[in-house]
């Protein structure tokens, strides 16, 4: 598909198979037909055409968070994205070093017990579910803290929604001198985030977030620098990625079976992406979807948990409207019986519900949505004019 | 499909999509159709839909392994079978544990390499490249050694083919109360292993192997009470089987994000397997392969590595032609050219080359291959007749 054809407003994305529901989660999402299609063949996995595939890929990414040199290497790992991240966390941080933890929801809260399991020392600046983290905060832990040798933060924190200040704070970790670890998990692909604006080390994302692959894999974008202090440094086989990247070097090979489906899917995901225009292109879409969603939702009385400067185009948390007959397991089947699966999940404080806007969704799949979620209330008899929030 | 309508030996299985190789490997393997096509769907990972493909997967294999009461649990995991090998291992044996590894090929070594990214104490028997472990060696090591907790046996040890004699081993293993874990990774949904007939704590085994899956998950069958035990002892989260047993069994989800399409295409790979009369169905089709391919290959002048009783139904390992014209590249390209990828590996040792029994292939497509290799051989110059092996 080229740049040209890509669906614009007035041309409806193709609804997904019959009885099939819109997937409104931050992954694994609703993807094209084309990336699914990429999945009907059986490739060897030792074989050439596939290390072709593998070697396409790994470069696309690199291309994408604009490394235009050797200075960076992609390594993909079978797994979700949090096996990537607790490679990336085990490879990046020396074991006697120390990483300070920007926390403000469920993965940052993840990287901290992950390295609980790792053993390796770190400290948090815990911001609660949504608030971000500030750069003058930032600033003054590591003055604080001249130990510290890693940060961690995670672009997107999907469980609020927020788009936290990466940039800022990727400046102060550099002034500092410090190396950064970006979960751009849920972010990647969608919001721009290259080398020459973010000077990050580390940067982990996964097959099936805002590149809208199949789930299978995630990879690790790193500095050739770092990777190669890593040396012996991971604390499983199935983890390592220094050993991951130096067997891939060597033989175009993943060291062990990768998911071949899956990777064949995201070269095919990839081109999409491309004839998109890129993330330019996908951010608009995403924002388009989001901007139609929260107008829509305001319309009917819903209340954002984030302030406007926060909202990411990625996902955005509702508050549950404060009305006796509203249940959130009864909107989830009311919707879903009307073809749209939403986010689940819960946040830790506020009674709300998440609403995701990536995956093969446009502004007219949102309206649907909107006029499926205005059936739902009415169903259960929640008058929106008599909440409280 | 049912029973009777399983393809014979006068219906030939369905070929492959119109340029794309048979895969004559150990999985990745060829896989039918309808469990490709069970994959053009996508899937929300904490829709109660997927969580009861989930909890049939498990059943299903637990099924599989004459598992009849709650004694045991499936455990699947993200990741190739090798990640599921690092977590049963890292589970089930204590920290101040010591494990005999019992060692005949690659997937020994790797879990003996597994535990010394772990720090955990082994010995090992090693056999060399394809010499069955026998049970007086294991039984004699065992009382020389009573600090052993466990012992790791690789069931058909995929490098060679090598069908280790699992049951005599898994009686002594027993005998001295030991704990028993075993890599069927290829052999599990092929060659019966139950745990009326092998007492075994722990078996590892991956989606795309004999149950003819897509990769992306393994899992891992264990005793209950070794998975207790284990609570806290994991050194990695990702692959802490014990959290992603008890979060699966709380809430019906996979901790992080699941390879969803290829779960849901294993089940269909799991309803195939029992139309073809489960694993006995499933053998006697391994094993008529296995027969065609070496009575051809014997007939064509080829020697096996092994002697006839060690030889698996799952793969067998060929001496290559002593022919200055025998070259292992160009007869990979020339099979290659005619539709069939055989596996490129090699063993340590011996000069040779090994073709796999497993997936959607029947002895229709074996006798193709035989005509195709004997093809490759006439392009290449390689007169069996003349060859010194
Ligand atoms: C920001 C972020 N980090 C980490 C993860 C974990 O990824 P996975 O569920 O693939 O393990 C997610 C998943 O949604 C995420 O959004
Ligand atoms: C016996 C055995 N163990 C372990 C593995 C490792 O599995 P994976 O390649 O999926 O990591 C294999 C793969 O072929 C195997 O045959």
């Amino acid at each position: 598909m080229t740049k040209a054809e890509f669906p614009t407003a007035t041309q409806p994305l193709a609804a997904p198979a019959l009885g099939e529901p819109y997937l409104l989660t931050p992954g694994p999402l609703t993807t094209s037909k084309a990336t699914k299609e990429a999945m009907l063949r059986d490739w060897g996995s030792w074989d050439g055409a596939f290390n072709l595939v593998t070697a396409e890929v790994r470069q696309e990414l690199l291309s994408m968070a604009g490394v235009q040199d050797d200075s960076f290497a992609c390594v993909p790992l079978q797994g979700s994205g949090s096996f990537s991240v607790e490679a990336a966390l085990a490879t990046a941080i020396p074991r006697d070093g120390k990483c300070l933890i920007l926390m403000n929801g469920a993965y940052g809260q993840r990287a901290a017990k992950t390295l609980d399991y790792l053993g390796r020392a770190y400290l948090t600046l815990d911001k609660g579910d949504y608030l971000p983290p500030q750069p003058d905060e930032v600033d003054a832990l590591l003055k604080a803290n001249p130990d510290v040798t890693n940060v961690f933060l995670v672009h997107c924190e999907t469980s609020s929604g927020i788009l936290n200040p990466l940039r800022e704070i990727a400046d102060v970790v550099k002034a500092h001198g410090k190396s950064l670890i970006v979960d751009a998990m849920s972010s990647f692909g969608a919001v721009p985030l290259t080398i020459n604006e973010i000077p990050f080390d580390v940067l982990v994302s996964s097959a099936n977030k805002c590149i809208e692959g199949i789930p299978g894999f995630g990879f690790v974008i790193i500095r050739r620098t770092v990777l190669e202090a890593a040396k012996g440094r991971a604390h499983s086989l199935a983890l390592d990625i220094y050993e991951q990247w130096l067997y891939m070097e060597r033989t175009g090979q993943w060291r062990f079976t990768p998911p071949t489906h899956s990777v064949v899917a995201f070269r095919t995901a990839l081109e999409q992406h491309a004839s998109e225009g890129g993330v330019a292109g996908r951010l608009a879409r995403y924002t388009r979807n989001r901007d139609v969603l929260v107008a829509g939702m305001r319309e009917m009385g819903f209340k954002t948990l984030l302030e406007d400067r926060w909202l990411s185009p990625i996902i955005t948390t509702f508050f549950s409207p404060e009305h006796p007959n509203f249940e959130f397991k009864r909107f989830y089947e009311e919707l879903k019986s009307r073809s749209f699966v939403i986010y689940p999940g819960k946040l830790t404080q506020a009674e709300s519900f998440r609403i995701g806007c990536i995956g093969q969704i446009d502004e007219h799949i949102v309206r649907q949505l909107l006029r499926a979620i205005g059936d739902s209330l009415e169903a259960m008899g929640v008058d929106m004019e008599q909440t409280t929030a």
